[in-house]
């Protein structure tokens, strides 16, 4: 699945810090409310709101008021408790962020959202279309309000500290200030209506597939803390928590994480978590090694033990810090004491959950056999029902079978992000959602795009392919055989150790680009095991950090060029690949040489290969790969003889 | 050629800002005794000149002096009187740093200089080997000497503002303070044996070559200063102003530039320079357009035209500030207030140089005729004479040779850079640079490398090729033809513009990786025209730069892959590629679609070539580049049967 953040936006790459978030619509009846409200794009009446927020910004002594997209933890999806800005706004894409002044309120989204936007405020709002010539970005329009000294107030728990101090500086050159308010003014207005957090229950990742014991990981981050000199690290992303201490919840969708912090110090390990939620077995499973403190805790804690540590620190010439992720919060920053006790860094769990261990590699070997195999089972019975049987189904219809057929396979947990089922010209949407009632009936004579992924306990699964069930066109044919020339590239790459995602990246495009096509998203992105399917640091594209971490063995990310014409149809082939040490002829400087294995295990589409733009090495590495695709998941078909028959049809060689 | 600071060093990412010149030796005389000293490695006692050095700080009050290798301007080579490093040291290699306290005294270098500084070095000095475990940079190691409150001085012309700020916080830290001493120290040590700062003259590069008006440059960078909001930009890189002023010069060796700075506010344009150096001719070019003051006056002027400036630009809320090149010195922030008053930037004439424009491209094609013509002459002319004559040649009498050839061409101005030209083992040496009386013997049964360029008046030439004149072996086949697999890989690909040269670099590489088998240096960089060889922003490779700045019509890049086995042989490749619009079938997103055209017009080495590793593709490519080369060279060959045998030869299709 895309990143959502990884689509090039051609006029507005100002627009990427407040455009960079998925839909959420965390639990099921929130999500039926928002398909009710899009059906009809229903407005909100957000006058009283507004008016009450107003008040409580009158009494805050606060002039303007931010209101980003984003929980305290930076996640990619949110919680219904965390949805402020659509509370406010009305407004319920997942990509915005509002300000409100005491005339005015403005809310900025991309071109995705305009539309949905322009449907979804009411005349309270103003819209900032990010990305339009002259149109300002939030923090302009910000500092624009600012001139004479206004204050500008924004919960500090939902900023990074970077992003704060840029706004701070910002605000500052026009005149005016920026200011933690530290009660989340939306929540007070929103008061009882609020959902509640969630409080799913958490439970152990057992050591048969995290393999490493979170002592380990508690070892190896304290190993890090001596090497940087540092006082201690304070996680607060969630995936990284779930990660050290081999837990997993359910607070979020598609993320098997819980809200919480963590700290380690050398000589501390906290868990900053509401104890109720832990099973027995993962209370047992932390024992005395790890102190439970309550998740709201976390800031008083965090300035006592900056206030105790510079005590008996503040003598020495050079000065231990605190390290924290430098997506942490404004308000954890303040916690700490600020920018003189605190190292902002890549975060170092981060850095280590990227590279999996053999019992996690091991496992994503196995899940992506099982997914592969529910994902054939899936191609072939839709292919049945509209060729065959001649079936009308839209695409959430079809979405709902694959779930139900992944859901029969061992170790599901549930699905890694919400299936992209998309017929014809919705293909080209690339972050296309079908919601029931507003999408398309599947049409037989065109492209059908899937891209989907499963939570398993033992790995995520993330997989596209491209189908048609009828006669592709020429164009259709020819930027399919590109897109997966690239893919196969990419793939059969070998490299040095140190090089880096970015430097990949053209690998997997040179095909198009040599006929003048391109796709306006990255290649590929990091993927956790049994945790987020989006993860950093390492990735395959052209973003900054993609060029600072080189890939290493262990490292599971995804390979996924496309191409798709706007209401036409839309073409992505994505695997799954694990980074892996090579045999070359030679090895030049005694360097490792890497590559890749690839782990996805479902054929591609035969119709939409252009044999003839194929090499004879290219057809060999299709062949090899399908005969590996048959041979591990052909046992799910025995007593299937749809599927055994489509696997077979397939995958035969070329 | 390759960019000095191209190499990849291991183990030593934190060596790059001390090792990133190249030699300089600037006039005969001065080359000579560096060669002699070569020869001995002669030891220079500098007990004497320390204790004068000593003397100096101690006067200024400062506890710690450091003397880098840069010149006033960060120029790649420099002038014998900025050779102040070696001056004080006596270690005559390129890259290096040296740092004096009243007891101490250490140079830093890198592992191509360890054996040469250890001889060169006398006992007075202690030598920190840069990549080698547990060595200090010498930014750490100074700072490990200022402890309880030391002062360490340097000269603010000779470091870039954004060098002296992050050594300013390291010294701190360390509790000591870091202070400008505007005054060499060294060259007040140096006295009257310091060479004279080099006033060679200056002279006009006509319209007809520089294709652009010196007024019309300046009217464009006054835009550029009206869109940044900005006082005026100063131009403190020598070729900039060269480009800037339409005017060459000669104090540097191969780099056709003078010393000088360069001032442009809305309203004025200023040239700093001595007026002695400038020819009639010139100085009636720039008439009553251009103020021309001293070369010294800069700093003043710049400390008055700030002043000025901010008195009448301190009232309004947006502080308008001065532009500065990002590699300008801390003197030249310093004069005109610091930070406050400075933005330091990517220069906007480095940006507009490095697009060429229809007159400057013909002048490469052009030259690259005539220089393509110049390398079939002298590589026929070697081969003739090391098999049919059977002479003893050594390296610099061959690059003798091939100078004079091209100094019989039209518009000859000079070499581009210090010829390479390498047998056997030495071409594996990547910076390696032939001494008279130290270099080899050229073997006829071993690899030759040629890397060689021209200074034209149209234009400026860098080319590599790879020759062997006997049999070479199947691993030298090989290694060539991945390289050359790789050459034109990157020379044949299309991308859609906003594609960096970083994005690329692995296009180049990527035969090789399959085979194990890598380059520890970029595989391109800029170049001028009838300028340095040199030249940002744009390249393609890994630097952080050519992962900022988008290949854009009108620049020129070398191509240049390459494979080295130490103590064996070594091969490079280099062709000049321009970056031009290319036709493609389709065109996504109504973005242009780019590519490159060679200039180069030398054949690649047929008896290098197996030809069973290259595809029906590159075979026609190869041979279309063939058929170009000998349309466009061999009417020079008229009249030389040798060199036209040979070009018929090397050029016949595969």
């Amino acid at each position: 699945m895309l990143l959502p953040h990884f689509v090039r936006r051609t006029h507005a790459t100002h627009v990427a810090s407040v455009a960079k978030r998925l839909p959420f619509h965390s639990q099921r009846a929130f999500h039926v409310s928002a398909v009710l409200r899009l059906l009809d794009m229903e407005k909100v009446n957000t006058s009283e709101r507004l008016a009450e927020l107003r008040k409580l910004m009158k009494e805050h002594q606060i002039d303007v008021y931010m209101v980003p997209s984003e929980d305290s933890h930076q996640s990619e999806y949110i919680a219904p408790c965390d949805a402020r800005r659509e509370y406010i706004s009305g407004f319920s894409g997942s990509a915005g962020y509002a300000v409100i002044t005491y005339d005015k309120a403005a809310l900025s989204t991309d071109g995705r959202y305009f539309n949905q936007a322009e449907k979804q405020l009411d005349s309270n709002w103003e819209l900032l279309k990010q990305g339009l010539q002259d149109v300002p970005t939030i923090q302009e329009w910000t500092a624009d309000q600012v001139a004479g000294g206004k204050v500008v107030g924004v919960d500090p728990a939902v900023v990074t500290a970077g992003d704060a101090r840029k706004l701070t500086d910002k605000i500052k050159k026009k005149g005016g200030e920026y200011k933690a308010v530290s009660e989340n003014l939306v929540d007070l207005v929103w008061g009882k209506e609020r959902p509640p957090r969630p409080s799913e229950k958490v439970i152990v990742q057992p050591l048969q597939y995290s393999g490493k014991s979170f002592e380990d990981k508690i070892a190896d981050i304290r190993k890090e803390l001596e090497k940087r000199k540092s006082l201690g690290f304070v996680a607060s992303m969630l995936d990284e928590i779930a990660w050290l201490y081999n837990l997993r919840g359910s607070d979020i969708p598609y993320n098997p994480v819980f809200f919480s912090y963590a700290v380690v110090t050398p000589t501390e390990a906290t868990l900053y978590v509401d104890e109720s939620k832990l099973t027995s077995e993962a209370k047992e499973h932390l024992g005395d090694k790890v102190t439970i403190k309550p998740y709201d805790a976390i800031f008083n804690d965090l300035t006592a033990l900056s206030a105790e540590a510079f005590e008996t620190n503040g003598e020495t010439t050079e000065k231990k810090k605190f390290l924290t992720s430098n997506r942490a919060s404004w308000a954890l920053n303040k916690a700490l004491g600020g920018e003189e006790r605190v190292d902002e860094v890549r975060s170092p769990i981060g850095d280590a959950k990227a590279v999996k261990n053999e019992v996690e590699l091991e496992g994503m070997r196995k899940c992506h056999i099982r997914d592969g195999a529910a994902l054939s089972e899936y191609f072939a019975w839709l292919e049945d029902q509209l060729i065959n049987k001649n079936a009308t189904l839209d695409e959430v219809d079809a979405a709902d079978k694959l779930e139900s057929i992944r859901a029969k396979h061992d170790l599901f947990m549930g699905l890694s992000f919400d299936t992209i089922s998309s017929t014809g010209a919705n293909a080209a949407v690339i972050h296309y959602k079908p919601e029931k009632g507003l999408c398309s009936v599947i049409d037989p004579k065109a492209i059908y795009l899937c891209d989907s992924g499963g939570q398993y306990q033992d790995g995520t699964t993330d997989t596209t392919r491209t189908l048609h069930f009828g006669e592709p066109t020429e164009i259709e044919k020819t930027a399919y055989t590109l897109v997966l020339k690239g893919n196969i590239a990419l793939e059969r790459v070998k490299f040095p150790k140190g090089t880096t995602g970015f430097a990949l990246d053209a690998l997997a495009r040179q095909f198009l680009w040599a006929e003048g096509l391109d796709y306006r998203h990255g290649t590929g992105h990091g993927v956790g095991s049994f945790l987020n399917v989006h993860e950093g640091p390492i990735g395959i594209g052209t973003r900054v950090q993609y060029s600072e971490v080189s890939l290493a063995v262990g490292n599971v990310v995804s390979d996924e060029p496309g191409y798709y014409e706007d209401g036409k149809f839309g073409i992505r082939i994505e695997n799954m690949i694990m980074v892996k040490e090579v045999e070359t002829k030679h090895k030049f400087g005694e360097k490792p040489y890497l590559g890749f294995e690839r782990v996805t295990m479902t054929p591609h589409c035969r119709k939409l290969v252009d044999t003839s733009l194929l090499t004879e090495d290219e057809k060999a590495f299709i062949n090899e790969y399908h005969q590996e695709v048959f041979d591990k998941t052909s046992k799910f078909f025995e007593n299937d003889p749809l599927t055994m028959a489509w696997l077979k049809r397939e995958t035969a060689p070329y």
